[in-house]
């Protein structure tokens, strides 16, 4: 199959472009180094340097005689972006393209603006390029769970059907986001469900939980094909955060009262989870939704299993709640559905301990590089 | 009260500004001339020529002493609409600055991109804009019926109340649209709601139907005061393209079934719905839905009405169904609640058949201008 992966330098973008070329698939990145632009320039670089697309492309080939071909451009531009569906033809678009960051979008107005810019307009874009020149491709969209929110009732998975004075009918499961680039992700889902609906598209959209991890099959025969390892409030996701904080001797920093829950995978995962969508493509006309997580925790609850693992290998862990910069409930119901990529044979990677010593153990090997600085900015979101 | 009117020189826009001022409100209006472009670049301009905003602005002073202040420029560009925001420190915000047509966003990809840039960017930047510089100001905000599509359940007024599986939760009413003019709309929608909820903002949305008429009580002293009247499949709305084809002899053109059903209002009652909802403005932190509307119709029942009352005036007037060129039910369920502006005390201009004869008479002064090519166009949707 010939796959376009778009967003294709970042954390799950690259780890998805090997694990795709590893299985046999044609593939092509696209990316713009927006987020590594953006991560020097708020100065939060990640653990560890990570080698740019040609380098990674070189080192793949190396390992594995697997060839990977790069476009280096703005996807937001239609110049660019018809030009690389014209010249690769994908029979399947993975689309990652999008600022990644919640607490970016929050940052101040020009982060707000670029993200509704960039997110909202690629998408906008790959509608259009699918329409103009692969009407038969499939596209999976990296969604997330947050566009749900934390509604006092169960999460379905994408749709749900309201009986309504004694009438019925199936919507799409109300969305209400915890932060702008949550919501750049519902104007997304907005996009795709119309243009569906007009154009008979067919799309899954994978609505991602926190991801967490390093190390993936196709990474571990160089240390030059591991993703970014962010670890800064701006671009680090929780559990990879707690794990810094905890070899840096740093108190775990839990937002408030902690009992924030949301539903979590492995980055191994991910990869299955898309790979097992493209195998299995929608039907045209077809929006099909995956909640696209293995496990649920509390910040608590991920807080201490950190500890735990840290204290096996000797690391004082200590927890400090410390005042939350985001707007969100700290305390609430949640109960998400998560059958659909179960059914097509995802096997999960659970949160196992020593997972977390794994992890754990590897950024050892950089302690003496975490800024500690970078740890907590300080940005409030309100 | 001191109002901004973004789109002030529009269908709606200049006629707000006119009954604002004249009710005794400081008005400014802010305007960058794109539907005159549009219309002028897609061949499709109105009936009769209206005045520049100047010359609209001159005319309004010498008939009644009001003084309106224009701004003109691009609200999507942060230089320009942060200048108007500082100058001007408005009470309230008028929000129609979007790009209008539903058809217009389905005419090509350019349109498209078009529409969402700027609907969606003005948004947000009259959001930043608000944040940064009149915290207090309650911000109207145009959205439509159309939003909501056409549901197998009762439409409520912006939000429902779901039991699921034993559990209650309050949510934005689900959204679907049918045009990407309206998805743009429903993504304002989630942009506004994100940051009411984040930024304790006030924000009243308007669920406007289909507006039809001509005359309001201002421009009654000088036709240069009266607004657009659009008859082209593009910018016109339905009724008042039925009656400009009534006067040209040109059979009414009911898309395929013509049981399509919508809430329609008279431009008379727009300007009382927006007036009562700014001297009753929503609260810090609300984002209140008003589904602004005041009988519904079929088309059939439409072109029934607008053929009665011109046979009245001796004017034959033929039904026709063309095929639909848009993708949409042609008979559905429709029952969409409106109560909340009736509660503020509207008193609704009906669609009396007096009313029809006073907009067929005035469209037949202008008879010989009417261009035919201008009637149908026959843009498919899909």
């Amino acid at each position: 199959m010939r796959i376009l992966i778009l967003g294709g330098d970042g954390y799950l973008g690259w780890p998805t472009a090997m694990h795709l070329s590893g299985h046999g698939h044609e593939v092509a990145v696209v990316d713009n180094y927006m987020r590594r632009n953006l991560m020097r320039d708020e100065d939060v670089e990640p653990l560890y340097k990570v080698p740019n697309l040609d380098e990674r492309i070189r080192v793949w080939k190396d390992v594995g005689k697997y060839i990977i071909k790069k476009y280096i451009g703005d996807l937001n531009k239609w110049e660019f972006i018809s030009q690389v569906f014209q010249e690769f033809q994908p029979d399947t678009i993975i689309h990652y393209a999008e600022q990644p960051s919640a607490p970016y979008s929050m940052l101040r107005r020009e982060a707000a603006t670029l993200t509704i810019n960039n997110n909202v307009g690629v998408t906008a874009n790959v509608i259009f390029a699918v329409r103009e020149f692969c009407p038969d491709a499939h596209i999976i969209k990296l969604g997330t769970m947050g566009e749900y929110g934390t509604p006092n009732i169960d999460i379905e998975e994408g749709w749900i059907d309201i009986e309504h004075k004694g009438r019925n009918s199936k919507f799409l499961y109300p969305r209400q986001a915890g932060s702008l680039y949550h919501t750049t992700k519902i104007m997304d889902t907005d996009l795709l469900w119309y243009y569906v609906r007009m154009w008979e598209l067919r799309v899954t959209d994978l609505m991602q939980g926190p991801v967490y991890g390093i190390f993936t099959e196709e990474s571990s025969q160089d240390d030059r094909l591991l993703t970014f390892f962010s670890y800064d409030e701006l671009f680090g996701t929780v559990l990879n955060r707690f794990i810094v904080q905890a070899v840096a001797n740093h108190p775990l920093t839990v937002y408030g009262k902690g009992g924030q829950t949301r539903g979590y995978l492995n980055i191994r995962d991910t990869l299955n989870c898309v790979r097992l969508s493209l195998e299995n493509p929608a039907d045209y006309g077809e929006l099909r939704i995956f909640n696209q997580f293995t496990e649920t925790f509390s910040v608590n609850e991920l807080a201490v299993k950190v500890q735990s693992a840290g204290s096996g290998l000797g690391l004082d862990v200590q927890i400090r709640s410390i005042e939350n910069p985001r707007k969100e409930l700290e305390e609430h119901y949640y109960n998400p559905a998560h059958t659909g990529l179960l059914e097509l044979g995802l096997e999960p990677s659970f949160l196992t301990n020593t997972e977390l010593v794994q992890m754990l153990e590897y950024v050892m090997n950089y302690r003496d590089t975490i800024a500690e600085y970078k740890i907590i900015r300080g940005t409030k979101w309100v």
